[in-house]
């Protein structure tokens, strides 16, 4: 039996889809693969379409969803152009695949060691940075106060941003670096737009200006990658979900057209 | 400046190892790269050396280590046949690294969508499941009882556990999985390696047979992974830190030299 990427439940829009397709919401996660599709858009003229989801409706937990991803989680890219239908779950994997995309290097490296640095930064965020900054703002708004678990995960966090610190900081290499991968001050790659679209809200976690101050070198790569113009799109206006503006065919649903 | 990999404080049986070395310790994350260093070995001959460390002495937050890795986390992998010697920090990224010695794709896949799908899984437990399952064990072991960070990582983990029985039954595709990667029933590799050195740990993190019995394809992929002779040493005595026996430079340190 060949996988069915579709079912009775899917959107219409999610369904009819021809291309590259993001089911998204614009949180951190969201915003990852949103930045990316906008840089690609700017290099090579990307073209992909967008389902807005509102996740506090539970959408991602349907059965349409899951079969997306059994783990229930936006985003979800959708490479249409594959036989059947190709979902890729997990931020870090659809950075990855679409990295494919990117013929010219301009987000990835060629070189073998430079894109395991690459790898390795991608997956310190998504396996400590993200789950420790996702569970300090679980456990700050959750109903019953932990101390004990909210401090674990503000200590962890900040340790994290340190662990960023000391690699840009180039204390072991002499070598200060602009981007975490790549040789020398490094290259603006997808390892970057990983771990920019969580650490960039660090004032909404509850860091003070001055505990980020301990940071400047992490402080200077949060403003350099925010200058960025497909940065800027990729967390923009564009992906904000506007109530009762739903356009797409189920409630809590919008689609958007890459224009 | 070039990188230095070493410095005054290196031990000595890092400083001096000449192709791949493991400094590693027998926990989940360092059994995932020991198991695919032995599968390698039964494939391809491949050899390595190896370091083991004892984290609760906290060496891997000393600086030799963190100029390894400035994550301060075990395993780390250093390639000497590079120039300088190349580290590689992240679990997950150095099994792929070690795929660069799988010529013939025993334990990654040629094709790009089946390639992709080992990146979904690797990525999922790297981000999700090991982070639950990890906290699940801090949370339970701490002094500070805190029942309802407790319980969360408790759901939690049983939650991605399910998103594993749901993949690996094949709801969705009318096609049970042997494996998470790849068409059909799927194919062993290093996405299996990576996730089934903690899920093989369920007991310990406190689930009962009552709750696993839910699970019935994940507890026979739990079984078919665990038959592996590699499997087996990977986990095994080999990589037990006996005490006293230390024959490292320092303390808490023993190299071990593949036979």
């Amino acid at each position: 039996m060949t996988f069915q990427a579709y079912d009775d439940g899917t959107p219409a829009d999610v369904k009819n889809a021809t291309g590259l397709h993001l089911v998204t919401e614009s949180t951190p996660n969201g915003q990852k693969v949103q930045i990316f599709l906008e840089e690609l858009a700017d290099v090579y003229g990307t073209t992909w379409t967008t389902t807005l989801i509102d996740t506090a409706t539970n959408e991602q937990k349907k059965d349409w969803f899951l079969r997306l991803n059994p783990n229930g989680r936006i985003p979800i890219l959708i490479d249409n152009t594959q036989s059947p239908p190709f979902p890729v779950m997990e931020t870090s994997a659809e950075l990855i695949y679409l990295l494919k995309l990117d013929k010219d290097h301009h987000f990835g490296f060629e070189d073998e060691r430079e894109q395991s640095e690459l790898l390795q930064w991608l997956f310190f965020w998504h396996g400590s940075g993200a789950p420790y900054q996702g569970n300090l703002g679980f456990f700050r708004r959750a109903q019953e106060q932990s101390t004990f678990a909210i401090n674990r995960f503000r200590k962890e966090t900040y340790r994290v941003f340190g662990v960023l610190e000391l690699h840009l900081s180039g204390k072991y290499t002499g070598q200060p670096k602009e981007f975490l991968a790549g040789n020398g001050r490094g290259k603006f790659s997808v390892a970057d737009i990983g771990t920019w679209a969580w650490v960039k809200n660090w004032r909404g976690s509850g860091y003070t200006d001055e505990e980020m101050a301990q940071y400047p070198h992490l402080l200077k790569w949060v403003g350099k990658v925010a200058e960025r113009p497909a940065v800027q799109r990729g967390i923009g206006e564009k992906y904000k979900l506007v109530e009762g503006a739903q356009i797409g065919s189920i409630g809590s649903l919008r689609t958007l057209d890459k224009v």
